[in-house]
């Protein structure tokens, strides 16, 4: 149930209006080299473990920066986030969700969310199904796997039957409903991935067998 | 070049050494309710935003405990990571690596380590081909993905074509050849994702038809 959207633009923000509330023990920190923009948005300025001021350098035997912890030794790795989702099936109609959450609100999506800790990729797309339309699944197979180098993320979704056709809108979700080929909105999918995985879908589908694909997206749009 | 094993374990031993070393910053840190012991480990105890000590509660809207900041309002999520490696081959024979880092050290594995933010999976699968047995390689296809929920870690594996033979070991490897099916160490191999993957590689390359395939590990040796 955690926003899906909520996430990606929370880091600058919460930096914009906290940016005085620096406890005593912050330290002055500076922007590091060879840090992106959107790398710096998401930028570790305290230890974790320890509360103390991190430096960003390359740790030895590394080679790319990481904040690092002088006063007790930890490095904070950052790393690609896993996006789990599904394509739900129903004899002919595919479920999809209008969004009710920034970003992209209001356009359609597949059910898809972040991956949690000590779930498989499956679970997690099961989860999202319910959690964004109330929806009830058997993962079948793995189905697209696409890397979106410039936010970090990597999307796995997956083919999936739809058990019933009880379904409704979670909290993410405007509303949810069950289309057929010529239903779907293409001009008012939300992600590129969306649009990609429900094309191989359809042209899978008429050619009578599924083949799992990966791919890059590098356009400013997922 | 990030050491792939230095990482899994790091958690708990830096807490236990430098548990003392708290600044005066720190509060009374108590383990949350429902977080098993694996999560503890790696548990959040300051936030990276603004330095000071966290709460684990469930947020508003949210079903699983974070850590949340009640200073500044940054909710510390934590998701599973994504380790990226290949199946090397060059003509009859694919390459190995022989571990010379913790975990599983001396042990032998496929090319694979954390993936980076802001590359894809491909470029990572490349990358620590590179990093581990200086190896040239093309990415082909995704060929294995497994889960391993206990750990929090998803294994993408690729198919890829060595570009030459010119190998050697980096600093994460003792050795590294090019090995025929009857000479793979079957009974040395580091982890359960590298036997599946080389079991199935074999078996659909005597099929003459590679199928990529997702699974899960949930033994406690992945």
């Amino acid at each position: 149930m955690r926003r899906h959207g909520a996430r990606s633009g929370r880091g600058f923000g919460v930096f914009l209006a906290f940016s005085g509330a620096y406890p005593s023990t912050a330290v002055a920190i500076q922007r590091p080299s060879r840090v992106s923009d959107d790398t710096y948005k998401h930028l570790i300025r305290f230890c974790n473990s320890c509360g103390a001021g991190v430096t960003h350098r390359i740790p030895e035997g590394d080679t790319l920066a990481r904040a690092v912890c002088d006063a007790c030794g930890t490095i904070h790795y950052q790393n690609p986030k896993l996006v789990v989702g599904c394509v739900p099936v129903h004899g002919d109609r595919i479920l999809i969700c209008k969004r009710a959450i920034e970003p992209r609100y209001g356009l359609w999506t597949l059910p898809a969310g972040f991956m949690e800790n000590e779930e498989s990729a499956a679970e997690g797309a099961a989860r999202e199904a319910l959690e964004e339309a109330n929806a009830r699944v058997d993962i079948e197979d793995l189905y697209t796997v696409y890397s979106i180098p410039h936010i970090s993320q990597v999307y796995m979704m997956f083919r999936a039957r739809l058990l019933d056709t009880d379904v409704s809108p979670g909290v993410e979700s405007l509303e949810v409903k069950l289309v057929r080929e010529d239903e779907i909105p293409w001009d008012q999918l939300a992600f590129a991935m969306v649009k990609r995985t429900l094309e191989h879908f359809i042209a899978d589908r008429r050619a009578g067998s599924f083949v799992t694909r990966f791919g890059d997206i590098r356009a400013p749009h997922r």
